[in-house]
C-alpha cells in the first residue's frame, strides 16, 4: 500500500476544500485517515488538517496528490518541484505540469517562488539562478527552458469563498451539449434496466416532439415490452400519435418521408373526431381501427396514463383531465413506486411534474434547447441528469441500447 | 383528365398570391394555363387572372383547390357551401372543413356569408335560416349543427401585404427542432449519394463538439471511404481529435464511457506536444504513432483540409494557419467543385465559410442551439437546411443511412 | 420626373422575382406602369416584363435600379460597366460595386463577361483587354486594379426555385437578437398609441418574468394609465405579483435589491393564504391589504382579466379557472376589439392565445430566448413581431416611450 | 445576545452540509462558535458536530435555525412541533411551514412521525390520536386540520451525495434570465465604480451587437468618461461603429429609426475603404473625417486596444491583428492592473479573453442566449456573473447607474 500525508490550512470547511478533497481522494479510488484535525472554533480562526491517504499504487496515489494539489492541498514535507528542460522551440518535456488560473508556488532552491502569470494551460518555465518562475503558453518555450514536470514542490491557492452577500459567485454548470452522446444514452439505458430489476417504475413524461419526431414508434414499443410503467402526457402528444397511428403524418407532416401530406393540416382534428365518433381513446382500440402507436399501447398494456389538459389545446380529447388541479391529483397518484422519470420534450409537464417529486428520485431531462434544461435544472434535483439532444435521436438509441442490455 | 377554372383579383402580385398559386399546382403534382391576365398597369390597380387546373384524377384536383382556397382563389361558377349535421355533440360529420385565421365566407343560399370569428382550426357551424355562419371549436358543436364540409362555396380573403414600411411582417421560420429526425437525416443522405455520383464534392466544415460527442469515429470513416472530399475545421477539432486518437479522451473526457479520466484535462495539452515533439500531424503519422481519427484518415486519403486559427486556441497545431486572411485565401482555394456543405456544431467557421459560397451551393447547417441555426439562416442562403440536433447523435445516423443507399 | 425600363425574363412569378420587383419599387418610394407582360400559358415557358420606373430624383432612381439589379433586372439599352482604378493597394475607387452570392456578368466592350467566383460582399476586378472579370476581397485589390464603380452595365442571375419538393429552401429569418432595441421600442409605442387613439384594445399576454425582474411595476402602471385593456396570465403572474405588493420579494427575491430575503421561498405560498383568507384578490384589495402592483390595479380598473390555470401552479389562487377549456372560452370573449397584442415571456400562454388571434391583429413577442421567439412565430402570423430581450429591459422603456408620445 | 445550540450528524463534510451550515449563518448575518467537533477518522465513519448559534434578535435566531433544519441541523433538546388548527377550507394558519422534497420528521407526543409524500411547497397535516403526519397541497387543507407551523420539531434528513461516479448529479445554476434585471444592473454599476476608485482597471471585451443594437454610444461614453480602460474587440465591432459614425447605419440599419437605409448593405465595406484610404484608423481621426463613435472615442483618450483577427472578417481594418497568436499575445500584455472584465455579446472573444484571466478577476458576462451564458459559465470562473438581456438595454442603463453612483 502507498501512503502519503497532506495538509491543508484556512477556511477549509466554508470554501469547501475540505468536502472537495474528501470526494475527490474516495471519487478516484483512493482511501484516507484524518490524522489531526482543528476547526476554527470562531467564524474568523482558520482551521487545520493532516490527512493521510491510502492507495494500491505509486500511481494512483500521483494521480490523487495532483489533483488535490489543485484544490489547494500541500505536501509536509516539501519537495523540490521537477524540472526538465525542453528538447526544442514550442516542444516541452514529457509529463510537464499545467497550470490553473489560481496564484501557483513552485519550490526552487528550498523556497517558495511565486508563478508570474495566472492564467490556465500554461506551462511554468523556471530561471534557477533568479529564483524566478513564470507561465508561458506552449507556442512561447524556447529550446532549453526548465519546465516543471510532475507533481512535487508545487503550491497553489485558490481563492477563498467571499465573506456575505455578492453578486459574484462562482459559476459552473452541470449542462453540456458537448457530451459523449452515445455513451451518455448507454449509461442512462444502464439505469433503467437495473432500476427495472430491483421491480421499481419508470415514468416517462413526454411532449408532441416525440411523435413530430418520429420517436414515438420507439416509445410505443417500450411501453409494449414494458420498459415503461407510467406515462404523463399532455392533448397534444395523444392526438399527435393518434393521427400518425390513423393517418401518418404528424402535424400533417409524414413522420416516414418528412413531407408535408396534401390537406394534412387537417389530420389532427380529424384524429380528435375519429375518437370523440368512438367516445375514448379505449372505445377506438376496442373497435380495431387504432392498432399501434403509443396510445394504443398504453391501452393494451393498461398502463397507468394521465393526459393533462393546458389551453392550448385542441379537442380534446376525452380522456385528457381539463381540470389541472384535478390532474396533479391524478399524477400523485401514480407516483407511488416510481424510481426514475423520463422528462422528453415537455417545459410544462417536466416543471408540474418536477414540483411533486421526492427529491431522490432519479430524473433525467432530455430537451434540445440548452436553455430548457439549464431551466430545469434550476430547480435543484439531486440525482439529475441533463441530456441536450432531440427526441428523434435520443429515444430509438435508447431503445437500442436497452434491449443489448436486458 | 380533370380540369377547373380558378379566379384571381386584387393585389394578386405583390401580395406574392399569383406565385403561391403557380408554387402549389407545380409542387402538389398539377398542370395549369393561364387563360386571362390582366396585370394592373399601375401600383394602385388591381390585377386579374384565370387559371385552368389540370389533374390526372378527380382527388388531385379537389385537394389542389382546396389549397388554392386558403390563399385566396375563388372558383368562378359559386358552388353552394356543402353542409352536413353533426352526429353527436363534439363529434363532425366526415370531410369537415376547418378554418384558417383569415377572413372567410361561405355560399348559402345563392349569397355569401361571412364567417363570425377567425380563429384557425376551428369548424362553421351555419343557421341556414338566418343566412349566418360562424366558427366554434370542436367541443362546443352540438349533436345536429349544420357543419360545412368539402371546399365547395368557400372564400377566404387573406389580408394584403401592406404597403411602406413596417415593424410588422408576415414572420415564419423554415427552422424547427420538430422534424422526423431519421427521414431528414435520409434526404440528406440521398442528396449525398447523389452528389457523389455526379463527381462532385462534400465539404465538412466541423467544431470540436464533433469529438467531444463522440462522433468523430464516423466522421473518419467517411473520409476513408471517399464520402467527405474536404475539411475545414479549426485547431480544436484537430487537437481533441489527436487527443481522442492517443488518449481515448476528449478534453479530458472518455470518449468511450463519458466519465473523466484521471489527469485528463492535460490531454489536449500532451496532444499538442506530441505533435509538436513529431513536427506535425503528417509526421505523427508517419511516424506510426497517430494510427486513427480524422486527421489520421484525412492525411492518409491526402484529402485537402484548412484547419484555420483563432484567438481561443491552444498551441496551435503546427498546421494550423494563424493568420486569418491566409486562412480565407485557403479556404477559398479549395471550394472548387464543391456542390455541398455539411457545416456541423461550429458557429464561427460556418459564418466564415458561408460568406464564401455561391449561392447555389447546397448547404446543411446541423447544431444543437436552435438559435444557432437561425442566425446563420438569417444570412440568406438559397439551397439551405437547418437541422437542430447533436453530432453525436447526427453523424452516426448519417453514415448508416450512406452505407445503405450507396 | 426622372424614368427608365427594366426587363425580367424566365419564371419570375414562381420565382418571386416579379413580386420582389414590385415590392422594392413601392418600398423604396418609386412608381411604376407595366408596359409590356406576357405570362407564360404553361408552366414551362418563360414569363417576360417590361416596366416603367418612375421616381422624382435621379439619385432615387440609381438606387431603385441598383437594387432591382441584384434581384435579376436587366436594362434592356445595354450600358458598359463603369470601371475606376484602385487608387492604391486594399483601397478602393468611391461608389465601387460590391457583389452579392449569385452568378453575375459585366457588360465590357459590348459583351458580357462572367465575373469569376461567386461570393458575397467583395468587388469585381476587371481584365479589359482579356475581357474577363473575377471578383476579389478588399484586401487583395492592388494599386491600378480596375474595380467596377455604380450599378450599369451588371447583370445577375439569382438561382430559381427548384420545381417540387425538396429538403432545402430558402432559408431567412427575422428574428434577430442584433436589432437596435431603442428604436425598436420605440416604433412599438407609436403603433400602441396610434391603437389607443382609435379606439381599439391593447392586450397583455404576461408571464410571472414580468414580476421576477421587476418590470410588473411598469405594467401596473399602463394599467393604471389605460395603455392596457385586456390582461391574460396564469396564476404565477398573479401569486408574484400579490408576492410582490405584500412582502416586497418575487419566489423570495427582493425585488428591489435582486437579493434573496430570509425565508423568502416562503413567501409565494404566504401570498396566496393571504388571498385565501381574504376570500379572493378582489376582497384582499377591498379590505386594503393589496394597495399595489398589477393585479391591484386591473382590480381597481375593472379591466377584464383571465387567469388561465396550468398544471404547475401552486394554490391556485380563487380567480384562477382551473379547467382549461373554459379558460379557452373566457379568453375568446375578451378578445372583442383587441387590435394589438403584447406577449411577454411566456411561451403557453403566448401559443395558446396565439390560436386564438385572427391573422389581421397586430402581435408582439417578447422573450429572451431566440428559440423561443422562432417557435412563435413559425405559427405564422400576418403582422408579427419578435423583440428578443428580458422583460426587465423591455417594459419600462416601453412605458416611457409612450409617455413621450402620448 | 441570542444563542441556540444545533446538532449534525452522517458525513456532513462530504455532503456539504458542514459547509453550508457555515455559510449560512455568515451569510444571513449570525455568529458561531465550534463547542464539538468529532471528524470521521474512515471514510466510513460519521462525523458529528454541535455548534452554537449566537444573533443580535430572537427572530434572526429562528430565522437561521429555519434555514438550518432545511439543510439537515436538528436541535439537541427536542421540542414537540407546533400545530394551529386551519381556519377554513384551502386556508392556513399563519406563519405556516412548508415542505422540502426531502424525507421529513414531525415531533408529535415525544417521537418522530415521518411525513407522508416528499414533494415541495406543500404544507403539513397531523393527525395527533394516530401520531401521523402527511404532507398535502394549500387546495386540499381542510378546515380544522392541524397543520405544522413554526420551526420547532421538524427534522429533515436530506439525501447524501452518493458515493463514487454517477451520470447523476445534483443540478443547480446560477444563470437565470429571470433576476430583477435593474437591480442587478446597480450592482454592477457599483462594482465599478469600487474598482475605479481604487484605481484599478476596467476592461471591456464586446462584439458587434453593441453597434447593432445602438449601444455603441453608450460606450463610447464610457471611454470618454474613463470607466472603460482597456477595450478587447474584433474586426466587427470597429467597422461597424466606423459604418455608423460615418453612414448613421450598422450592417445597413439606420441605428436611429432601425430600418433599413437604400444601399445600406455597402456602408461596412464603405467604411472599411475609408479607413484603408486613411491608411488607419488613428489616420481617419486626425484627418477630422471620424468624429464620434466606440473607435474614435479609444484614440482620442488614448486607451489601450486589440482588435484581434478571427476568418468571418471582412477587410480588414489595418489596425485588426490578423495572426492569431499575436493577438493572444497583445491582449496578455494589456491584462495588467484589470480587476474586473465585461464581456458582452462575443461568444469568441469571450472564451478567448476567459482562457487569459487569473481566477480572482470578477468577470461579467453579458448575452442575450441562455445557452451562450451557461457555455460561458462552464469554464469555471471564481467571481462570475451571468446576466442574460441584450447589449442595447444593458449598456445604457449601465451609463446612467454609474453616472448616478460617481
Amino acid at each position: 500500500m502507498q501512503v502519503k500525508e497532506i495538509e491543508l490550512k484556512g477556511h477549509i470547511i466554508d470554501s469547501f476544500i475540505l468536502p472537495k478533497v474528501f470526494d475527490t481522494i474516495m471519487d478516484m479510488g483512493g482511501d484516507f485517515d484524518v490524522t489531526e484535525f482543528t476547526i476554527g472554533k470562531k467564524k474568523t480562526e482558520p482551521s487545520y488538517a493532516r490527512i493521510l491517504i491510502k492507495t494500491d499504487t505509486r500511481e494512483l496515489l500521483d494521480d490523487i496528490i495532483g489533483e488535490l494539489i489543485k484544490v489547494g492541498a500541500t505536501i509536509p514535507e516539501v519537495e523540490e518541484a521537477e524540472l526538465a528542460a525542453a528538447p526544442k522551440d514550442a516542444t516541452l518535456p514529457d509529463n510537464f505540469y499545467s497550470t490553473t488560473n489560481h496564484p501557483t508556488f513552485v519550490r526552487i532552491n528550498s523556497s517558495w517562488a511565486p508563478v508570474a502569470r495566472h492564467e490556465m494551460d500554461l506551462v511554468i518555465v523556471v530561471d534557477k539562478d533568479a529564483k524566478k518562475a513564470k507561465s508561458v503558453p506552449i507556442s512561447e518555450v524556447k529550446s532549453g527552458d526548465l519546465v516543471v514536470v510532475g507533481k512535487k514542490g508545487i503550491r497553489i491557492e485558490p481563492p477563498e469563498r467571499p465573506r456575505g452577500y455578492s453578486v459574484f459567485e462562482f459559476m459552473s454548470s452541470n449542462v453540456s451539449s458537448e457530451k459523449p452522446t452515445e455513451s451518455l444514452i448507454e449509461e442512462i439505458a444502464r439505469e433503467i434496466v437495473a432500476v427495472k430489476k430491483r421491480g421499481e417504475k419508470v415514468l416517462v413524461v413526454g411532449g408532441p416532439a416525440i411523435v413530430h419526431t418520429g420517436a414515438h414508434t420507439s416509445l410505443a414499443r417500450m411501453i409494449k415490452n414494458e420498459v415503461v410503467d407510467v406515462l404523463f402526457a399532455g392533448n397534444a402528444l395523444a392526438v399527435h400519435d393518434i393521427e400518425s397511428a390513423l393517418y401518418g403524418t404528424s402535424l400533417g407532416i409524414n413522420t416516414a418521408t418528412g413531407r408535408p401530406a396534401e390537406g394534412g393540416h387537417r389530420h389532427h382534428l380529424y384524429a380528435i373526431n375519429e375518437v370523440n365518433k368512438a367516445g375514448s381513446i379505449q372505445a377506438l382500440v376496442q373497435s380495431g381501427k387504432l392498432t399501434q402507436g403509443v396510445m394504443y399501447e398504453a391501452t393494451k398494456k393498461e398502463i397507468p396514463y394521465v393526459l393533462a389538459g393546458s389551453i392550448r389545446d385542441d379537442g380534446p380529447l376525452p380522456e385528457v383531465i381539463t381540470d389541472v388541479i384535478q390532474a396533479q391529483r391524478e399524477m400523485r397518484k401514480r407516483l407511488d413506486g416510481v424510481e426514475l422519470v423520463l422528462m422528453i420534450c415537455t417545459l410544462l409537464h417536466s416543471i408540474a411534474v418536477g414540483n411533486l417529486l421526492a427529491s431522490n428520485i432519479k430524473t433525467i431531462f432530455v430537451d434540445i434547447n440548452p436553455a430548457t434544461v439549464t431551466k430545469l435544472a434550476d430547480r435543484g434535483t439531486a440525482q439529475a441528469l441533463g441530456v441536450i439532444t432531440d427526441a428523434g435521436s435520443f429515444l430509438p438509441l435508447l431503445e437500442q441500447k436497452i434491449n443489448e442490455l436486458s
